[in-house]
């Protein structure tokens, strides 16, 4: 390398950002030596205080620096109503979409056995517990439509047969919203069919 | 924002990386907080490290945590070739081609009188001294080929006409290499024709 010790250090160590490569990494490491130490300082600061601080929620899983994250803590959410994500994410992105009033539970990922990853090493017996224990109404599976993603709401949907009181649901899949039908595939287009709904 | 305070700080922190919009700055902290929390708190480490003690090299400007940079510094590089480049980049660049023994002197910018940019922002006193004690042989003027590039080099030429034993030369400018002429702008192919050497 032609860099001095501690740039090329600075260089390796930015490769841990998803999606960094060395020519990226190394634009990065140049611009906050040449314009912006103030910002990397900061960087730094809040990189030092997150990774020791944040830590799961005890009731959902999601990403928080407190015991419970600000969902779960929430008066003004259905503690009832109860939607399971794989990600962090992915809960995101329906908070983003602003249709959502009920408390959630995250995964971190979905079932494959073949990478050691069973139903402990999700938290589902922690679920499992909670939906037992009779709080929830409804249980909505937000995993993702995948093979893994349907697996795993499929194992949870068994877990719970014998909570007969429990309404367990499933997010809806068709035709994404704007999309044109000559581009969707015909997964989807088959799902879109077989869940139609009455408009009359 | 849907996330925990912390983890929006991280988020927004992160964002002081150029190329790094809001949505590469999430998807980054979350990748950092659930998957490498090691790699977290050495980017941290490296990053306080770098901001403190990387400076300028005492001879040249360039990047180094040293008084004078490795180049500079060494024996084996001919101190009476002295290439002038505008940014580290540019160092690296022709460091990479592995086809220059001399030395640098890095402006870190070009003249830009609207912006504040003169001759003592670029360090370009300290680099008249150098060469006027006499040490310099050849000047190799290895600014971009941009209008303001073309008159830092100007600039530069004209303020050691007084030199007379010094050797100002220009970097050549025309057609590169495994490009095809027929995607050359016509500036660059009129530089190209002006530049022609014999071949026999």
């Amino acid at each position: 390398m032609f860099l001095s010790p501690l740039v090329s250090e600075l260089v390796e160590a930015l490769r841990v950002l998803p999606g960094v490569g060395p020519k990226s990494a190394q634009r990065m490491a140049l611009h906050l030596l040449e314009r912006n130490r103030s910002g990397g300082a900061r960087l730094a600061d809040v990189l030092v205080r997150a990774m020791e601080h944040v830590r799961e929620c005890s009731d959902c899983q999601n990403l928080t620096e407190q015991a419970r994250c600000h969902i779960c803590e929430s008066p003004a959410r259905d503690h009832g109503l109860l939607c399971i994500v794989e990600n962090p994410v992915d809960l995101l992105a329906i908070e983003s979409s602003g249709s959502f009033r009920g408390v959630y539970f995250v995964l971190k990922g979905h079932l494959s056995p073949l990478d050691g990853i069973g139903p402990k090493e999700l938290g589902i017996p922690r679920l499992l517990e909670r939906v037992r224990a009779g709080e929830i109404r409804e249980m909505i599976l937000a995993t993702n439509p995948t093979v893994e993603g349907e697996a795993t709401a499929h194992y949870l949907r068994e877990s719970l047969r014998d909570q007969t009181a429990l309404i367990v649901t499933r997010i809806a899949h068709g035709v994404p919203m704007g999309g044109e039908l000559e581009f969707v595939d015909g997964n989807t287009l088959a799902h879109a069919l077989a869940g139609r709904t009455s408009v009359g």
